[in-house]
């Protein structure tokens, strides 16, 4: 696992878990909403995975990823039935037996009527030996901690309450700020002096995004930097560059 | 690279590529229609990465998924911007050198106004030595075909036209066949008897997705297969249990 205290700014990666999701009849929404939460903590997301409900396939994602990267947060799995299997995944990742965690236990006991807290929602209970719950205003079924590793549940409701538990225990780096700057013109003719932008800025990143709508088309230039000062100007570079192209252009955030 | 011929049913992965999609500004549209796309074709998507405008991160990308899996998708990065890398990393992925094709070359001068086709656009042109082109009825602006690796826009649109060029060239196999049964109950309810049908049925996959909205909680059974006798029996006795436990369920498609 990379040292926290040695980067500046923190990373992480997100791993999607659950066949739903590779069969098309799901549409993921948990990692856009983590690349935009992470992105108010100044943490930087570099890498996703999506893998099906597959320990094989789970175990060696965390592996690779956690390696990796500061942080790791997963979606998916977590819930009572067979295929809910990313809890064990993550035990064998680590190495670390799973076990029922005593407050879970009490916490989905007082949930059920009497009767209804059986064997599959006892399930719900286990966690790696070593790992801290991930409670949640939702529903008392915890997702959990382990290491840099944060479980957590597929159900986007459920997974953005959990988030909201998580991120105190996050470190955060210094935010990223974005200017966007919509051009009415194809990409291709802003391209070079474009190109030439991005090298006279090299503290900042400037992307380019094609549009293609019912009342034209155009291209949104998208520049980001942690130094705000570098981006104002990189900003107005590229709004300079326009003008001079004889390119309308419009400020559209930042 | 697997042999496509050894394996009854051909797997496929996508790799999305854009800092627009880890930043949250974009939310991605492409691997959702890419797995309807393979699954009416009966390929089996097995896993999605998603990766920022960095080439070693694509590089790497590329080579461990198109060792794995029978075809390789991509999106992005293949437009004529300097944040337009992918070409260059899939050529270096492959140790194929990247040249201009003199068909594309042809068909993108064609497109442009005297003067307009200047050196940026005649970078849309530039394919690995090797690769076959993939062209589409949006854009002139080719995609490539590198032996299991197919180069994609990121544009949704073109992305989509560039399928439709794309599936004569995919090898097919039967097609996944799928019941969805909805049952108004907590799935921690009927978890144990689910475990021990998904046991008793192994030729079919059942998962469990539960969801709460306003109406009320409940969860959809999805059962696939690619044994229709064997999904339809799977699917009669998942209702059978459901009905023997007294909950009430509907069958929304199959």
């Amino acid at each position: 696992m990379s040292n926290p205290e040695q980067n500046e700014v923190p990373t992480a990666a997100m791993l999607v878990i659950g066949d739903e999701i590779l069969s098309g009849r799901t549409q993921d929404a948990n990692f856009a909403y983590l690349a935009r939460f992470l992105a108010t903590l100044g943490i930087d997301l570099r890498e996703g995975r999506i893998v099906a409900d597959v320990e094989d396939a789970i175990v060696a994602a965390i592996n690779a990823l956690r390696t990796q990267y500061d942080y790791v947060f997963t979606s998916g799995g977590i819930g009572p039935t067979h295929d809910d299997i990313t809890t064990d995944a993550v035990g064998k990742a680590f190495s670390a037996p799973v076990e029922v965690h005593p407050e879970a236990f009490a916490r989905l006991s007082e949930r059920y009527q009497p009767g209804e807290f059986n064997t599959a929602r006892q399930r719900m209970a286990r966690i790696p030996v070593g790992a801290h719950l991930i409670r949640n205003s939702v529903s008392v079924a915890p997702g959990f901690q382990l290491e840099n590793v944060f479980v957590m549940a597929g159900v986007p409701m459920i997974f953005r309450a959990m988030l909201e538990d998580v991120a105190p225990r996050l470190r955060r780096g210094s935010l990223v700020g974005s200017v966007t700057i919509r051009a009415r013109t194809g990409e291709g003719r802003i391209a070079e002096p474009l190109r030439a932008l991005q090298k006279a800025h090299p503290e900042v990143v400037i992307g380019s995004y094609p549009y293609f709508l019912d009342e034209g088309y155009g291209v949104q230039l998208v520049v980001r930097g942690r130094n705000l000062a570098a981006l104002e100007a990189a900003a107005q570079a590229t709004e300079a560059m326009l003008r001079e192209s004889g390119i309308d252009s419009e400020r559209l955030s930042g």
